[in-house]
């Protein structure tokens, strides 16, 4: 199914990027859950657009408003939902792209896909923009999990060739991350963010790679085969526009070593059995281990660039030459870090849900 | 779910390594299609065990026996049924996998999820045996798909050190794939198989890199968010165990270069829309272009090595050192590339029979 | 899953009685299905309160607000969202509900599912007001159908101790239903409104039976097992409040007729494999055999009435008398046709959506 | 999805009635549950053939072989998967049954699904042979059902024009439900047993009816709307074949009473909140009361009986006469108790394993 995801809850998410609105459902909570909107809000600030000066400067406001579900500060039962109201409505100027398609975007595949019934302003439903509504289910599923002693925190490892040292994989230091520039330091920030100025100064755009931790976990959380941590996550993180590769825990490094250094030894420490690496990310079987659980997320660089580029007029048939208007975001890492821990805490509470294994023991 | 997939077929994969049996069952499939029974054997024989003198040598025979689903040579609407069963019955020497789980294995997690009542046996249900019934799915899947003109390929890219130029991303060599050695070229059988080689001598394992590429899709596939070709593939690829990666296209690589460099400009060649490069794998906005597919899956190195590792009794809590005896394959990386072909076509499969799209056109 | 219906569309229902709005997510829908809002309208103005005398005379003008997935006049491919913004706003007096639950409504068993977080207000989300985003999602696909030709009606058979005569199972008079009050005949529907009319003047309520038919659906549609059309349709239309039994053909009649009397004999008319009697409502092993799919629901009475009723007071622990307050439908019935229609016809939709069976014949 | 079902369990049943082999797979379970093979046995042999001397001799020992789950007495957390081998191989004297369908039985319906691709020996996949798996999974749920305090038991109410009284409503006779034929009592046995002896006689055949009651579930359990107790139970039994007819409490006869008899009166009873009555049959608003839940099923007279019956030959269009050779059941009825239990109890179950409310009390 297109854009519904969960197992136990039901998260549905809609809009168009100039339509209406853009909103969500999630169904399947319990009642009794405490929402903290404030709260809320400064996690969907995170992904706003306009924070730094190169970043895209439109001002989108995106404060949701809660159509039900929620009743004096808790959940009550009823399905979650919410809308943000868009304000910048459909112009006419997008009906180019429907003819002329970007390369790099969906405009081309939504154009076969729906025969061109879709709605290609501003990317429709397949914009960046949808990723606010899955902000709003993944803000709440994070402050539950928060609730349980289970934290979630991203930053930035990679800009370009400029990356850095990624978590230690036994103790995150999540509280480390700026708050100002998703990274470990300060000195990281800097790095990335000179990259990213020189990709605007050169009408150019970049990508980059976010390292994800979710601590706090307890051990025996997760499914089997197509139901274990890694599957659950990839699929909900794939859901992000942009995002070309997920791995966990060392990933793709994971070709390289030999078995004697990837397995992580099993210890005891004050008294709980751990590992003493995590490169693992966490997981073994699907199933956590009790270690945090650890992915990173490959972005590709935001197609939208100022530089004219080649493409088919799907009406007449001919090459022809694009130049996308507008100021655009050179680098969308940044906001989509929140995005990612979004995706992360869904797809945890989501398990967590449909954690039925009784706690009998042999 | 956990061993349930598909949203349009429904696949359920059932059994444990020692158990009685281990098959599936696959309901959703359209009467009326053709099965090749031998050419399903051929497949699920590319999988086995014990193909060249480094791999372990356990033969296992797995032949499945149809219980439903097909009559005559053809699907008949029931659901499919297959089993396998097991010619190894669990023995006692298991219960110490128990007590004392081995690095890099399912064994503790699984301790803790199912309060010991699990089969620990040869890893039980976490076992790589589970990927048997997944290839009798994904065969039939890949016959399906061949009568549409759908192929699907997989070869090995890396292991360890040595890594090889993948598919050419227009034009993928699918039938260059070596039978003996799934790899592009005998250069590159060879290269790989001497690092195999040398692990095995230093009782050491080693993982790898397999690039897998979906060639004749129609553009248009695939549905928006969650429902896209990457969530789709790569929820069930993570499904096979040892699996740490997935990436689509260029993958991490996209992290690295500019956007001018990684869109794919558009073209028109044989009257068809395309574009000049692949980078993006065939996929913009989750839905295909109509270029070929193609993503990269990193496997770990085998857990299962013969050098002693460092453990904890459960029983105890005592820190103690383990040896996981009998003869254990270094590097499941070959066998492993039927599979990745298997989740694929099932995948492929599940989201043709899920596309209601009409063909309508503005 | 609670408020989310399925297999190949998803709709999801949000909203609570008194809650800021109510509402539907549908996903799934095809591009470029023409939306005629006008007709939409109409159908929900058939299930709006306040039509005649002893209806309960709240007005709430359910016209949605499109907030995605239709543009200029067509679907879009995204999923489609609409909302109906609540004009009454919650009002103090319902706190009784919560403490002192009102006989035959949900009160209780909220109270106790949900330990009190409940939106209690107007029954929250068990408030027959959900049946109004019921409406908008059943209409749009009642529209759809009736592009393919298949037609969906039903009539009221039965009031209290009125009953009348059923469709003529093969020749169904969708069009002889009365658009005023829906019986099939003006003497039915004066018949049955004596009744209500007398309920209400004894402060009383009455329920009553539903017939629904639809017609034009071609042989083989629906599943084996737990997909027939049987089991689609009584699970969405047991999701409407008050159902308490839904009937296919015959229905309960089978129990008393002999088979050779219920079994319905095949026949050719006009070229076409018909049956001369359609007993079974034109399903066999939940396949439809291309006659009218005929089924029948029961309404109980609505549980609001003015009498004064025994219940107990949850914070005390009390017996104590509850008289629920306000002008109440004496009778549901009327209103509840539509919405059995709706039912009925997302139930069809979905299970078209997912018809992958092949035309191959042998 | 045709021969799967449930939300948090996932049961999945394949075979054809002169197939290999008949089966099921039931994903989902916890691990640790205890399993006692041996009361399953007596539980499946409650539905089996050749009871009494109008049954259908045929002899089919229905003894489950389990492929996987089980370990020791318990679930082991690994999906379940059981079959039964046919002992009866497919004969060629079924091919008429594709050209002359059987009035009453899908022969038609699987002919125009199927494209004459169907095993329509015996009814193939929608021969009643199907509930033997449901009643292994159904027979499981039991088990573990009961283990919580919660019982199922059914008896037939009405078997033609001969109906009985039913359970009372507040306190279910579950165990005077007779052991040789399901009925209150002996009286009743009597009275059902001669009139299916008098249509056996006849070379015909008879209907009836079911009542289930589920004793012992905590209040709270369901979902709103399409999640509800009703919605559940009413998708898995009409998956039984030969059901029309599903109702809870009153049922049907809710059309006929006013609002102040058929809503049930709260009070208090050994400290615990009760309704005096129970016509609801222990749900409202689709959640349960605490009260026994209480439904009633139709079955329809079995469609194979040795008259001659009149239909149309596929291959040439002609209307001719069949007759439906083989001792047949004149009356399934008792054969479906069990039956209507295990779907039950399949609802249940799964119900109780997608209880993600807290305990949180306001």
């Amino acid at each position: 199914m297109s854009s519904t995801y969960g197992e136990n809850l039901k998260l549905s998410i809609f809009g168009q990027s100039h339509g209406p609105a853009i909103g969500m459902t999630l169904d399947g909570i319990p009642a009794g859950l405490p929402v903290d909107l404030e709260k809320l809000q400064e996690f969907l600030n995170r992904r706003a657009p306009g924070q730094n000066d190169w970043s895209t400067p439109r001002k989108e406001e995106d404060r949701p408003e809660f159509l039900g579900g929620i009743l004096d500060g808790y959940t009550c039962g009823a399905p979650i939902a919410a809308v943000i109201y868009n304000k910048n409505t459909r112009s006419e100027d997008y009906d180019e792209l429907k003819d002329c398609p970007r390369p790099g975007h969906a405009d081309y595949t939504a154009q076969v896909k729906y025969g061109g019934f879709q709605d290609a302003a501003g990317g429709g439903h397949f914009s960046g923009r949808m990723t606010a509504p899955l902000c709003i289910a993944g803000g709440l599923c994070k402050q539950w999990l928060e609730e349980m002693g289970i934290r979630i925190g991203a930053h930035i490892v990679q800009i370009g060739l400029e990356n850095t040292k990624s978590f230690s994989y036994t103790h995150p230091e999540l509280d480390q991350v700026g708050t100002n520039f998703p990274a470990l330091t300060a000195e990281d920030a800097e790095k990335f963010q000179s990259v990213i100025q020189k990709a605007h100064t050169l009408d150019e755009s970049v990508g980059g790679r976010i390292e994800c931790a979710i601590v706090g976990l307890p051990a025996g959380l997760g499914e089997p085969m197509f139901g274990g941590i890694e599957s659950r996550i990839a699929q909900i993180v794939y859901g992000i526009p942009a995002v070309k590769n997920v791995g966990f825990g060392w990933s793709d490094s994971f070709a390289i070593v030999p078995g004697s250094e990837s397995n992580d030894r099993y210890t005891v420490a004050d008294g709980v059995i751990q590992t003493e690496t995590n490169h693992c990310g966490g997981i073994l079987g699907g199933i956590t281990t009790g270690m945090p659980v650890i992915f990173d997320v490959t972005i590709k660089p935001t197609p939208s660039i100022s530089k004219p580029q080649q493409t088919v007029n799907l009406k007449t048939g001919e090459i022809t030459t694009i130049q996308v208007q507008g100021r655009h975001d050179p680098c969308i890492v940044p906001r989509a870090v929140p995005v990612v821990e979004a995706a992360a805490a869904i797809a945890i509470y989501d398990l967590i849900l449909g954690n039925t294994q009784t706690t009998r023991r042999k």
